[in-house]
């Protein structure tokens, strides 16, 4: 990598595509790192786009565009996993370091890889298969995995989107309409989700932070518990291990977070994964020695990886959702004057009906005291809990 | 305040006046909080100016560029001490809400007049009296000072700068060369320099963080203890009572500043006051609940204060000053690399040989192992530890 910082400090340029809150919190985290940060975004009013110095507005679907906010950068990574895969080659063949690479990244921009993959390495998956048709759901059903089956778009879902549970194949005509590959999923009848969240550099340095537990409502993450409460040290073990060998085996530069599957019989099953800082890392800004954003700036520079051990005994993040009153400052006034310990991240987005605009992180000795100040800090800010 | 914040969400746009570090680390903690910050700077290269999205490069000591940049604001603060009060007259007229304002900043701006407050309020001082010229320093010490006598330009001096210790009034002609009122104080034998910080919001919430220690090198602070190591509960305590009583007095908005010397004989006495975020409050970016930037940007929204007290049982704070070698790069990697639990941070400034470039926090219950490894980090990135 060649530094080109200005005024002869040679301090990197990261270049970050995508504009949302990942972009804007990975920023946060870098002002203090001293790097330059850099950002290519849809809009100037984007998450990030309002608080980055250095933004450069352009569709990251057009290599042009890509490959002239490159040249300014010495690596290049991601708020999100949308970019193409051959324009991450492109860079690649211009010279550009791209963390994660494209070989790594695609495991988290299709579904149908992703799974392949963790099979041939032998990570515990739900049964699964490639779907053609709704006759090919009932196939899937019939072979073991039994209704309702999960029917997931291989590539561009999130947060419950592109994500169909259906009981039988007469539910399952809809998912087919887009023409894109569908893979069948068994529904695992999980205790709980959890969340298994490690960082790799390219010499392959890695920090495991501890596993959390996460608690998903309507598919959307709401709470976030760090660490999982109960969990099984062997298991957390296994979780922690497990990550780590799918970041070496796939190669993943930067934050990896593996979304598992409990078992009510103590199995862990990998449900999703996610190349980039997570959801159900945030907790790590307030409750980690190194926050999963710091930890990802790091990792893509090659730099020595932070501490990931957690500060508290208990951290938990609950995410705050836009409820009907577009104006949250009057409810955050509130929140901060109710709880002076409270944590409060907001992402600067339009409040929209069931749209993540911030989170809130509390932390403590007492489990019960800490889940009570997150969750009535988050549903005050939506308006759902009104005293 | 009517808020302004784009898109229908009514977050108010804090303006900052000067681009230096302690602007660079008030917009960081911004971006959880969800406000919009705009930065006044004299050039791009500035440290806030690298990283600040909504950035006006102007003269903050032109009144039409100050009104300008106000205009997009809902509250004035500041980087530095150094906008004429006149001008924060004019901005107060047009209805923008300064804070601190012109009236408190004074008292920071100006050395005479804050001692001649000082006096009046009944805050214990060393003595101090304006001197017009060496006659009058030789008087001054026959007075009951004593030589050395230390005299400063009552406006601009800060690091040392605008300071002389003088032996006798041969030395102290210097001073008066510029022709701008100088301030003699009697030099203070004092046991070591304290810092009482303090954060005060415009309906009077206030809050005080525990008392640190200070150890200035060559006049300019090295090391920052936090908590002050075996200080007097009592004197802690007073300490913080007088701190919280200045900022009532002078109506003080944001942080303050006080520093203290502590006597051999368990007194404590003013040395001066800074009204904005401060180099003896760095400490609680890592070390405390709510950082002092977070407050600080509280105080002037008038939103609830954080809580201020430590996460630690020690954090110390060591500036990284420039050495002899521009490229810090390699050595801030190996400073992570040895201590995965060190907090860095950098001002993205040049490096140039004593000028304050950044400060490393460390934290933990063994304050001896703290201490090293804070000294260690800052004079490896200095260039004056080599292993």
């Amino acid at each position: 990598m060649a530094y080109g910082y200005p005024g002869g400090v040679t301090f990197p340029v990261v270049g970050m595509v995508g504009g949302g809150q990942l972009a804007r919190m990975t920023h946060e985290a870098g002002i203090p790192l001293g790097i330059k940060f850099k950002l290519l975004s849809d809009t100037p009013q984007d998450s990030a786009a309002q608080v980055v110095g250095d933004v450069v507005i352009g569709d990251y679907r057009d290599l042009d565009t890509l490959r002239s906010f490159a040249r300014g950068c010495d690596v290049i990574t991601f708020d999100h996993e949308h970019v193409p895969t051959e324009h991450l080659r492109a860079l690649e063949a211009d010279g550009i370091p791209v963390r994660p690479g494209p070989d790594a990244l695609v495991h988290a921009q299709d579904k149908g890889v992703m799974r392949a993959r963790l099979d041939a390495i032998g990570v515990p998956c739900p049964r699964h298969r490639i779907v053609s048709d709704p006759a090919d759901v009932e196939r899937f059903a019939a072979e073991g995995a039994g209704f309702p089956v999960i029917l997931k778009t291989v590539r561009g879902g999130y947060d419950g989107k592109g994500v169909w549970v259906v009981r039988s194949s007469k539910e399952a005509a809809e998912p087919f309409r887009a023409g894109v590959p569908v893979l069948a999923e068994e529904k695992v009848d999980f205790a709980r989700e959890l969340a298994a969240n490690i960082v790799r550099s390219p010499h392959g340095q890695a920090v495991a932070y501890p596993v959390v537990e996460s608690i998903q409502v309507d598919g959307v993450c709401d709470t976030v518990i760090a660490p999982a409460p109960g969990l099984d040290p062997e298991l957390a073990g296994q979780a922690q291990e497990l990550a780590l060998r799918i970041a070496q085996e796939l190669d993943v530069v930067g934050h990896l977070a593996v979304e598992l599957f409990e078992t009510a019989d103590g199995r862990i099953l990998v449900n999703e994964l996610a190349m980039r800082p997570h959801n159900s890392g945030h907790w790590t800004q307030d409750g980690a020695i190194t926050s999963q954003f710091a930890n990802h700036v790091r990792a893509v520079l090659d730099l020595p990886l932070g501490d990931p051990r957690p500060r508290a005994r208990w951290t938990v993040m609950a995410n705050v959702l836009g409820g009907d009153y577009p104006d949250m400052y009057y409810a955050y006034l509130h929140c901060m004057a109710r709880d002076p310990q409270l944590k409060i991240h907001m992402y600067g987005k339009d409040v929209k009906p069931g749209r993540k605009v911030g989170h809130v992180n509390t932390y403590g000795d007492d489990l019960a005291d800490v889940r009570e100040r997150a969750a009535h800090a988050a549903g005050y800010l939506r308006g759902t809990i009104t005293e």
